[in-house]
């Protein structure tokens, strides 16, 4: 076999693997949605005054129960989302496409509840200590998200230590399920630790149900948005919000961001080459960018004749998340697929984008830092520790 | 056979009975201390200034490490008792025995924790709601306590949920046990709910090992009263203590107040008939005593000749633990057993000392409720938060 012929093979056993990654993904969300009795956001479409730009480019995909969030746009009535944050390492642009999707809820109408949970990081270990997590959360987390333009009326922020009032809830909560049915849901066996048990079992529902306390209204139409997999943290946390007379929380099935390092992952703040942290210099998120993994073929005059796979492109993905409207991400998509536009052209255009980003970014966490404060949620719950019920 | 033949066996039947119970009783602390490697209270007696009334009568009984409070009394060193009431029911006189020996242990120089855990009876399912437990905390518990005359400043007493602070310690301990090993330690199984799981991996040893955070002063000895059979909560405490570099909680057993119904139970504020609560009316009080089990014969001709079985006998008990000094109550134990002291004499006995301690009881209590607020714990808990460990 000649050189030429090699390296044929070699494009086309490349391409093949491409599709089958991409194949993979959807049958899984596929699989997933069924099992979960997910509705794709299509049968809401007419309810909404407008879609919001991630729903719009399909990266926000499926639900359960959100017509009830539609409704209440409908009619201007409260509603609340709870988005949790784990704070245990430097956030990236992955954090980032959610916090914008959350932007572009409160611009509907919601009022948000944060929960950044460095309890939570704690019991699973990824943070050494509640103090490491607890100055992550409030030099960077808090920081970025507050950058991002959220309004502080309708924005609460916490730290899980700092906001203590939420543990008696949650053991409220806790009391109300077996460890039988916690390590059901969760997957969970002996060798768990008593932490992630109460976490799971107790401290996660109550911050999903927080915003249908009397402390803030009471029942209301909450929503969360999540990756497929973490559906049966809200299955469970709507079982008991039906023992409470609460409203089960509806749920919004988003896509992470890929990882930059390889298909099928997505950014994770733990693997450095996966992610552009929000904290990242210009030049160190280039070069990242410019090894990034993409749907791009070993020969260009391959890719030219047979295109590439942009559903399995990290590159397509983060300008899909951040810079292009829908029209732009599907015209970009098709030149990609015929050939017509080449892996450099779109690293360019991302290089150029996350400049700008991190720039932005990164001046408008300085200012943020000097008003957190009116985003930090303080109310004590007493509504737990003092009905009869 | 006639009649009075057959009362005689029957007196022997019973007699040998009770002798049978108060052997089991013996045999039963007996193995445990073995079991968990208990000393008598022998060994420590020189060290001591003076033992406390209910040392000097054998009512507290063994212990494990008690020499460290011993010694930090010779020195006149910070040392603490930790002493958990749960507020499940009304408090008897069973409640005031354990409360008589912490004013004791704090005549001895203690600083006294005394957690009120509303949170342990509602996850334990004594309590209907927290509210429920909460209000039964601070209408009847507490003034119970302040009523004794601890000293308000060597004395802190908090209800679980009122003191949310508890709760990340909580969480840090608990991170640091595997399911298998709290179901081990207290033999749950996979019906137990979350909150009993958290409650006791997580929250009962931070009530312990409280007083030995930076905000009260750092590491100290400290020792916490129990009947023998919850010594694993002692002994999970103690290897919390190790890691987190505190000093292991020493223990001390005491033997509780038996119920009035029936031979080998105690006093449970859940059985009406096992005990006199504080806040019985006399004529109430009085009425339980006279119905109560005792250890006379049923004939009391028998009983002259044979004598009874104060070991076994509730009202004995009453009388030791709350009205008679050493002395008194082995004369009296002598004469019961000789057959020269009648149950009615000692049942007068009990109805006059109870009469008198209720009527003062429920004064005190009065007034206990003005200065109630001076005894709460309201110092917020931050070096877990804070500390990079």
């Amino acid at each position: 076999m000649d050189k030429a012929a090699e390296m044929q093979k070699l494009c086309e056993k490349d391409r093949a693997e491409k599709l089958a990654i991409v194949k993979e993904e959807t049958e899984h969300i596929k699989a997933k949605k069924e099992e979960f009795g997910l509705e794709s956001l299509d049968a809401i479409r007419d309810q909404m005054p407008r879609l919001t730009p991630y729903m719009d480019k399909g990266i926000t995909y499926a639900h359960k129960d959100f017509q009830i969030i539609a409704k209440a746009i409908e009619h201007n009535e409260p509603w609340a989302v709870v988005s949790g944050i784990n704070p245990s390492g430097p956030l990236h642009l992955g954090h980032l496409a959610l916090f914008k999707e959350n932007r572009a809820l409160q611009e509907l109408g919601a009022e948000i509840f944060f929960p950044v949970s460095e309890d939570e990081s704690y019991v699973f270990e990824k943070a050494q200590s509640l103090a490491a997590a607890r100055e992550n959360a409030y030099l960077h987390v808090i920081p970025s998200l507050v950058a991002l333009g959220f309004d502080p009326k309708k924005t609460h922020i916490f730290v899980g230590s700092d906001y203590p009032s939420i543990y008696p809830f949650a053991l409220h909560i806790a009391r109300n399920f077996s460890l039988n049915h916690i390590k059901g849901v969760f997957g969970f066996d002996d060798d768990t630790n008593a932490g992630v048990i109460f976490y799971m079992g107790g401290i996660q529902m109550a911050h999903i149900l927080l915003p249908q306390l009397e402390e803030f209204g009471g029942p209301k139409p909450t929503v969360v948005p999540v990756g497929i997999d973490q559906h049966p943290y809200i299955q469970i946390s709507r079982r008991f919000a039906r023992r409470a007379q609460m409203i089960p929380p509806a749920e919004l099935d988003m896509r992470f961001l890929p990882s930059l390092a390889a298909p099928g992952a997505k950014m994770s703040a733990s693997d450095r080459s996966s992610c552009i942290y929000v904290t990242d210099s210009v030049d160190e998120a280039k070069q990242k960018i410019k090894t990034a993994y993409t749907g791009g073929s070993p020969l260009m005059k391959y890719q030219k004749e047979f295109g590439a796979v942009p559903e399995v492109c990290s590159i397509c993905s983060l300008l899909e998340y951040h810079f292009l409207d829908r029209e732009h991400a599907l015209d970009i998509k098709n030149s990609c697929r015929q050939g017509t536009m080449m892996c450099k052209d779109c690293k360019k255009m991302a290089m150029d984008g996350v400049e700008q980003l991190l720039i932005t970014h990164q001046e408008a966490m300085g200012g943020a830092r000097e008003i957190q404060d009116q985003f930090m949620l303080n109310k004590p719950i007493r509504s737990i520790v003092e009905a009869r019920r």
